[in-house]
Parts: structure tokens; C-alpha cells; sequence
């Protein structure tokens, strides 16, 4: 039997594996992956520890390996399906996007939508169903993960029926918390305008002069 | 003078703030932040002190006075102008999301896009220019950040010429990673895919049987 993985450490993965995705170097050491994510050196070391990946003193972790093992750890191995809830704007490129990737264990199976005009219409190989199908769509296609595209107003009521059906992993794009009672659901929260809100210490740090 | 604050504090404020911005307490403590986030509470303790906020042992930070200081440092409330570059559903989308969430920090003033059936069309009250004109929008509008929501064979091309054109700072949605030779341009990769990916765990961890 493998160590049992602390949720922390779980946590951190995907900080991890975003960098490790996008970086072009073949081999990492815990320094550099700690400079580029803000965790320390030892936390890196500590975590990766969890799951065998043991890197060589001076010389580090093999990029491609090390990211294949925590894609393993994630347990995407296994295949997830996945239901986009608004079949607006942001939801059809996501739709098209997750499509373009090919990727095998990830898997967009449903689209659902309110508005009757595009409901019967399809996104790439995707139709786009009425939102009433939508507990009977989880179970038909065994669905784990949701996306929700959605007004705030309906994404809180969306999530809860998403819930109920067994889904337990969301990613949220609507611009408000979306908390459950259940401790069993996990919710990850991206907002878009804050990621740019973000990102404008680096536009102001190198400008000589502020924007009057 | 305020203390210089370190480059490693301002990259993981982000991550504060994004939590911050969902979580719906009055008062949070270095411990559940530390939990949220994944970083030690000493550590955040360190960070949040570089900019005078202090907590009250056992009572914690005030979230919203210790979010509106995060945004300060950041130096939005100087305002960011941003161009998007690419006009499809993300792109789209994108525009539309910024504009109604009202923030008058941050605005984007400019959409560009090498189709010419799109061009000249509005995307709320922003009109479609084409690619060409990239480098003198930026100068007459000021911008200082770009989303770029392309395919990735003209991803790398586009972040050149808009760093040349003196904007630091990117939003990277094409499936490529953006690197500039440039050591003053920052640049923020979401993959959205890879954000379903991170996912994954929390879907499979909760099922009695994996998918088959």
C-alpha cells in the first residue's frame, strides 16, 4: 500500500504542476521549483518525497518524469468527465479549448444551458442540453467534475443540484463563492478579473511614471 | 519611504488575495490562510507584516482591510488598461466579464484580432481593431497589460511585439508558454485544461469504484 498523501500536499500539486507544464527546462531542483511557486525548498523536497520523487543533490528532478507522477497522483490516470454548466461565451471556448487539447483523461461530456435558442445546438461534438436534464445527464455519464459558467445568480442553486447528484469537484468561473454545506465537495474559485488585478504590480513596477 | 518588498512576498499575494476575495469570514488567522493557500503561517505572518498588518494573536486579520491593502500594494489603485488580443468566445468573454464586474481599477480598452469579419464589430463598448494596429493602440491608450487568447503558433510572435511595445505584463490563455528573453516582462499562464486537471483528485478520491 502507498503512504496515504496529506491533503496539504494535495494542495500544493497543482502549483507544482502548472509550472512544471509551462517551464522549458529538463531538470528542476527544489530551489528553482520553490523560487517560481513561493513554497520553500523544503516544503518541495518534503512534498515530493510523498510520492517516491527523490531528487539528485545538485542536479534535481527530471521535469518530464516528476510531472507525469504527480498527473498519476491526481488520479487523471483513472479518466474524468466533466459537465460545463452555460453555454455562453466562456463556456463554448472551454468546451472547444479542453477538445483542442486532446486529452484523453479529461473529458468534457455534456454542455447545459437555459436559453432555448441554443439548446439542440452543438459545441464541436457536444450538444447543448436544457439545464432540467442535468442530474439525469450526471448519471447517465458517470460525471465527477463541473464547470460552471454561469450569473451569479444561479451558480450557488446550480451547485448545490451538482452536489446532490454526486459531483464533487467544480470549478467555478462565477464571479461568487460558491460554498456548500458538504464537506466532501471541493471548489476551485477562478476568478478572471482578479487574475488580472493581479498581475498589475507588474505593469505599475516598471513604469516610470503612474497613469495620471 | 516604505521597505522594499521582496519579489517572492508580491508573487504569493496573489494567492492571498484570491482566497481572500472568496472566503466569507470577518476575521481570518495565519493558520487557516496558511491552510487555504498551502503556505506556512510563518510565512505569511513574515509577508503580511513587509506592509504593516499585523494580527492580533488568537483574533487574526481583518479580511477586508487586509484584502484593500493586498490590492494597494499591488498598485491598483493607480488603474491598469489592458488590450485583449484575440476576439473569440474566450476573448469574448473576457471583455464582457471585466466590464460588468465594474472595476474601475482595471479596464480594457482595446480588442484586437486578425479576422476580418469581426473587425469593426463591439464587443460592449469596446470595438474590434485589427492585429496590425497593436502597437499603436498601446501607445495611445497607455496599455500596460495584455490577455492573449490566440493559438499558440501566434502566441510567442504577439507577446514579442507587445513587449517591444513597452507592456510588461501578460495573461497567457494560448496552450504554449509565453518566454520572452526579456527579464522585465512577467507573465501569468492559465491553462485552462490544466486547471480541470488539478481537479481531478478531489473527483476520484470520493468515488467508491474508479471509472472503468
Amino acid at each position: 500500500m502507498q503512504q496515504r498523501i496529506p491533503d496539504a500536499t494535495i494542495r500544493r500539486l497543482p502549483a507544482y504542476l502548472r509550472w512544471l507544464s509551462t517551464c522549458n527546462l529538463e531538470r528542476v531542483t527544489s530551489g528553482i521549483l520553490g523560487q517560481a511557486t513561493g513554497f520553500s525548498s523544503e516544503q518541495i523536497r518534503k512534498d515530493l518525497a510523498y510520492f517516491g520523487a527523490f531528487g539528485t543533490r545538485g542536479v534535481g528532478y527530471d521535469v518530464k518524469a516528476l510531472r507525469q507522477e504527480i498527473l498519476r497522483i491526481l488520479q487523471l490516470d483513472r479518466g474524468v468527465r466533466a459537465v460545463v454548466v452555460g453555454a455562453g461565451h466562456l463556456g463554448t471556448a472551454l468546451v472547444r479549448y479542453v477538445g483542442q487539447s486532446r486529452q484523453r483523461d479529461l473529458e468534457i461530456v455534456a454542455v447545459v444551458d437555459n436559453d432555448s435558442d441554443i439548446i439542440g445546438t452543438t459545441i464541436g461534438h457536444v450538444s447543448v442540453e436544457p439545464i432540467e436534464k442535468l442530474e439525469q445527464l450526471v448519471e447517465e455519464y458517470d460525471i465527477g467534475m463541473a464547470v460552471l459558467t454561469l450569473p451569479a445568480s444561479a451558480a450557488v442553486e446550480i451547485a448545490e443540484r451538482l452536489a446532490n447528484a454526486g459531483v464533487h469537484a467544480f470549478l467555478n468561473f462565477a464571479p461568487v463563492p460558491v460554498c456548500t454545506k458538504r464537506f466532501d465537495v471541493f471548489v476551485q474559485q477562478i476568478d478572471l478579473t482578479l487574475e488580472m488585478q493581479a498581475l498589475s504590480y507588474f505593469v505599475q513596477a516598471r513604469q516610470p511614471h503612474p497613469i495620471p
